[in-house]
């Protein structure tokens, strides 16, 4: 069986998913060191994101805000630990005019800013001087907001999607009168995000915390959802943080209560990016291409018309065109069905494979013999090949399909749900209960995950851990908010256990 | 007759300008030097905006992409005309780290950038490099793409919306085989712009090319969409480029032709801003707030319940959520009508008048007498009051408002296009045919604008007249798309006139 990609996820999977991203037209280097160029079938994937998620951010009693890019300096000196996370990834910017010098363009140094500013890396700093403009009394509280954003941080190492210097995300911040409202709102944005992952992206991930090493700098706790790619390793593919009351002392939101008396408030943030895109395609992908969950789809179905310049085209092209806006007029998963006829110049077998790669969730070709039989030629991206390794085309009479295309787009939706769920079912481990246990499972090729037993330390004897696994390549992802009981012994200190906790190779 | 804001657009509509955007929560300033805060109102309109628009670019063929914020001064060098044009203005990245000195933190000097990166002031640049990579056959055109965006151009005097630093707003840019198409590009996008200004917006625009000295940095031709203001002065709410070989030469966008033969792709680029909510302001604002067109409104009808602490308000609260249901489930203007419950706990009055000031279309109280009849009180945003200076609170039936409510809405649109149609239309003047006539015009109190004949000088001639007007504080606005013929003597030089220009002040 030959497939559409020029190496398989077995051969090579890191080139492997560059080949997806470059084939599917998802994105592209843009010479510009660490920002790359979301193309069009990427961006359309990103903005069907953002409308799902945004809404249920909104249902929520978010309002969405926009906050300055730049963040002085001393907005971030308020908080140590916050800067030193990431002091060493921020772009500056030191001057705000360039001039001629022998012939090269060189900032002025006459045009030095006083403060130098920082492109913002997160918001935490910027929002929270606006919340303590805002809020005044406990009748400001809470306040429930979220912005669409770029943001940067410099990395030294990129790759598209999971890491790069600029990115595209939302990040939620919000403040409140007491920890256990914002503790409460932590959480409900993590099942946001889990519920967001699993029903549009159709993405399993498992929400927990994450251990006290891996939190964001300035949080009392960090949540994520962690997401398993195709090769084992782990995809943190959102994070909500509980912040207490760390910027509300250093930005000074403070609130006088219903006695009187002058508090500090309780902040969350929270977020999701562009990386999730790079998560989809190592949860779904296969060796022909991407394979899009219909939620997030740009087309959802596309009709490819096999013209031959012959006469006979221009009825192919009417009736590809009726059935597109038969389509169109229904609804799926409470929107409009996203038909697309494709009317390109090129040559059918072509386009169909450009769709294939695309991972356009179904792909209707319609010849002359179709069209004289009043039928369409079907395929489902989610399962391209018959057992034989022909294509597994359906040849329906027009009205069947376009009775049955919602159904079969739920369908689709499901089964790689489905597919992803039983891959990462069998590839967490939860039964090994020593280190040699642990060491044997990670010298497997492409091993998956171990759910273990831990005595939770803290401090230097956590470090001891995140040491001893680093060695190993690993990382403590989160602790599951679902797992079971602990009644052992802890797999790293031998103390008795008192939660689980997720061991694995991770982006 | 008392006003909701303390002071109106006869005393100071500078001051009017920004009571507006600080009483109707639209925006803020950051602490962040020439950026604002975009608080929810305010995005609320700009979402809204967004919508209505890119629907209509992805209408016209266009999609959305996502191109690097940072712009290497290399690609700049490439275009001295270009760059001439923003290098006094742009925010420049030098370093990528930060360190603690003296306990402040400062640049990493270790890591300065080997080539400084200019945050983005437009992407002419960085997207012609692109279509260099995807521009290869006359098969490749045209490339039709937009991106919604920040940009930032270091301005010395920010006012908020019209002029900040950061700005959000959308470019387009294509590429054409041929100079025609392009040019027909430019003008095509230039209709969407003033189609929407007019029907959304209900913001009466000038379409028109923009004279010489008016035009973009490296454009052939630039043409604008001007709205006037209630204080007579003119804004540039949108501009479509035709850019010609400018951009293709510069970063190399070359084609084969169909006969094999390598050629220069013909490019464009369009744009519009956050600046229009400034203009939506200057245009519907009065002196209670601002008037927003119920297309654009974050909510379009606020439904108040007036409690009293008492057993009978959750009646209230019930009463006015079944309204809200029954104005939801309705259309208008072909999307679901935005209906709003205010559950706030504040006073009537204050919540009113809160709605009043952002300019929600339709504000409609319920009390205990107004349930007890199973009546609602509604008022209409765009005329508040009644003849003797009272508020025109009409008193209404709870099925008659919901069964109206969509004509409402309609007419609230209509009314407030037609009442800034009449304004602009009685302060552009036809018939001033000498400087003396211009002088007298522009010496009364906020005048509005002359149209009127030119011989259209080019070079010094052209600059010599931008240099006398400039000594009137006036401006070239643009050459009217739909003016009449010309056929006296050019109000400047004295020569043939060959055409009608617009001339004012301007934002």
């Amino acid at each position: 069986m030959k497939h559409a990609l020029n190496v398989t996820r077995e051969q090579d999977f890191a080139a492997w998913y560059q080949a997806v991203i470059s084939e599917a037209d998802l994105a592209e280097e843009s010479g510009v060191r660490g920002c790359m160029v979301i193309r069009p079938w990427g961006y359309g994937i990103w903005e069907r994101m953002q409308k799902l998620l945004d809404a249920e951010i909104k249902a929520t009693g978010h309002e969405n805000c926009y906050f300055p890019l730049f963040i002085p300096l001393s907005f971030f000196e308020k908080e140590a630990e916050h800067v030193d996370g990431f002091a060493k990834e921020m772009a500056v910017v030191t001057h705000h005019r360039l001039i001629q010098k022998d012939g090269r363009l060189v900032p002025d140094p006459e045009a030095k800013l006083e403060e130098p500013l920082v492109v913002r890396p997160t918001s935490e700093t910027v929002i929270g001087a606006a919340f303590s403009r805002w809020v005044q009394s406990w009748r400001d509280l809470p306040v429930l907001i979220n912005q669409w954003a770029n943001v940067v941080r410099w990395e030294m190492r990129t790759r598209m999607f999971l890491r790069t210097s600029e990115f595209l995300w939302q990040e939620g911040h919000t403040a409140h009168a007491t920890p256990e409202e914002a503790r409460e709102e932590t959480l409900k944005m993590l099942e946001v995000y889990r519920s967001f992952a699993e029903d549009c992206l159709a993405m399993p991930v498992i929400a927990g915390e994450k251990p006290e090493n891996e939190r964001f700098p300035g949080a009392v706790s960090t949540y994520s959802i962690e997401a398993m790619m195709q090769d084992g390793k782990a995809l943190q593919a959102g994070t909500s943080h509980f912040l207490g009351t760390t910027f509300s002392s250093a930005q000074n939101i403070r609130f006088q209560n219903s006695e009187g008396q002058q508090e500090l408030a309780h902040t969350t943030s929270w977020g999701v990016s562009t990386r999730m895109i790079g998560g989809v395609i190592m949860v779904h992908g296969d060796d022909d291409g991407l394979r899009c969950p219909p939620r997030i789809a740009p087309h959802q179905i596309v009709i490819v018309p096999m013209l031959r310049d012959t006469p006979e085209d221009e009825d192919i092209l009417a009736y590809c065109a009726e059935i597109t806006e038969a389509l169109n007029a229904q609804d799926v998963f409470r929107e409009p069905v996203r038909a697309h006829l494709d009317r390109k110049s090129a040559k059918a077998a072509n386009k169909r494979w450009g769709w294939v790669k695309k991972g356009a969730p179904v792909i209707v070709e319609v010849g002359g013999r179709d069209l004289a039989a009043g039928n369409v030629s079907v395929l489902r991206r989610d399962r391209l090949y018959k057992a034989d390794g022909k294509l597994d085309s359906a040849i329906m009479a027009k009205g069947d399909f376009i009775g049955g295309a919602v159904q079969l787009l739920a369908e689709i939706q499901t089964a790689l749900h489905e597919e992803a769920t039983a891959f990462i079912s069998r590839n967490i481990n939860r039964d090994v209960k020593d280190m040699e246990g642990l060491k044997a499972w990670f010298s497997a090729a492409r091993p998956g995950w171990l759910e273990v037993q831990w005595s939770k330390p803290t401090g230097a004897a956590l470090d001891k851990v995140v040491e001893t696994l680093k060695g190993l390549k690993l990382t403590l992802r989160n602790v599951p908010s679902d797992a079971g009981p602990a009644d052992g012994a802890c797999i790293f200190t031998g103390d008795a256990a008192v939660e689980r906790v997720l061991v694995g190779r991770a982006y």
